[in-house]
């Protein structure tokens, strides 16, 4: 068990991970929204468990669609920022895609609160998600670019080109708090998956190394999170 | 466009499709949950939608979650029902998954409304759907058992065993309404992808020979829905 820092409890008392208000309101708002629903979370409930007023919610947030929008931007905008950095170092077609999905999929299955199961919700077709959505879009299309760049080396129908973005996605429904202790070891296998699916096999070892020298550099520890 | 049958028209227009009242009503349910949301949308809404009294709904469907649950069965029955079926064939463990995949996506891409998108909402945490979690864990262990012994086979590591089932899952995210034209081989190329993540290549075509006959026979057509 940790020791507390301070010997007398702090006046505020911080309930939440977060160097900031803001912080902490989008934890308390992805807890909320993950466990009770969107519509049936208010943003009077969100100050509540942050321990502030209401009104010092709205400083931050103006409507609960912009902590909505807020908290999906955080489950695509790490992966965005991994996936620019890779590209400095050329890598090929296969190398970015298992590296891309190997990054994402660990991102979604360490996420506080499962983030992405917020995806279907129908108030996410709100037009005032709209930049969300582009975000989310151009991540799908670089997953797509890429695996249509393998699909024509391997022959197998481009139809599938779309699998992979699907199969790092559905890790959302293998997602669990605490995260499963192989959470790394699964977002590999689920990285190996989507070169399978496009038609890719003998590399995998390879691919394997890659990805493992790229995560070390630019992986989820050094990528900013909120 | 179609004539209609009679020259005037009924004093109760069917407004929905389906053959009797529960059925209307578990159709218009399905569209509010899966376009209002399911906190949002109360029995009354419903009733309206269907054109009933809400003590008439009452009579079908006593709770929210009751109606819940039936359409959640829906996302499941029809599927077990092949898969009881095909097994009689004694199908290979690669027959028997690829055919299951084809049927169980075909489904889901041709559903009504997006029902599996209902799958991650918090209210689904619910006892109440413990009868629907049950069926659908019985599904989820049917890939998982054929997929153990597809992998018994191929050497590719135990962790992917679970993909396949993830990947058929993944289609409620392609979910479109009106249906994809080509839903059946948007299908057929997840079918060949659960294969090709358990490390399975060369013996697609086959696979997909077989899944043809197999889904001639049994496929959605003949299998009831509702």
């Amino acid at each position: 068990m940790e020791t507390t820092r301070a010997g007398r409890p702090r006046l505020t008392e911080r309930r939440r991970p977060g160097t900031t208000a803001r912080e902490e309101i989008l934890d308390a708002a992805g807890e909320l929204f993950t466990t009770r629903g969107y519509a049936s979370t208010s943003t009077r409930a969100i100050a509540e468990a942050v321990g502030i007023r209401q009104a010092s919610l709205y400083h931050y947030f103006k409507t609960k669609d912009e902590l909505l929008s807020a908290l999906l931007h955080q489950t695509v905008t790490p992966t965005l920022t991994f996936l620019s950095a890779l590209r400095h170092d050329d890598p090929s077609a296969a190398q970015c895609l298992h590296a891309l999905a190997a990054f994402d999929g660990a991102q979604l299955l360490t996420s506080r609160w499962n983030l992405g199961a917020l995806y279907l919700l129908p108030e996410l077709r709100e037009a005032r998600l709209a930049t969300f959505w582009t975000e989310r879009e151009r991540l799908r299309l670089a997953y797509l670019d890429l695996s249509r760049a393998i699909l024509a080396s391997t022959g197998v129908a481009d139809d599938a080109a779309d699998l992979p973005f699907r199969l790092v996605e559905s890790l959302v429904n293998m997602w669990s708090q605490p995260p499963q202790s192989d959470h790394a070891k699964l977002a590999g296998h689920v990285a190996d998956a989507c070169l399978r699916v496009l038609g890719v096999s003998d590399d995998l070892p390879d691919l394997r190394a890659s990805t493992h020298h790229y995560l070390g550099r630019n992986g989820p520890a050094k990528v900013g999170r909120l």
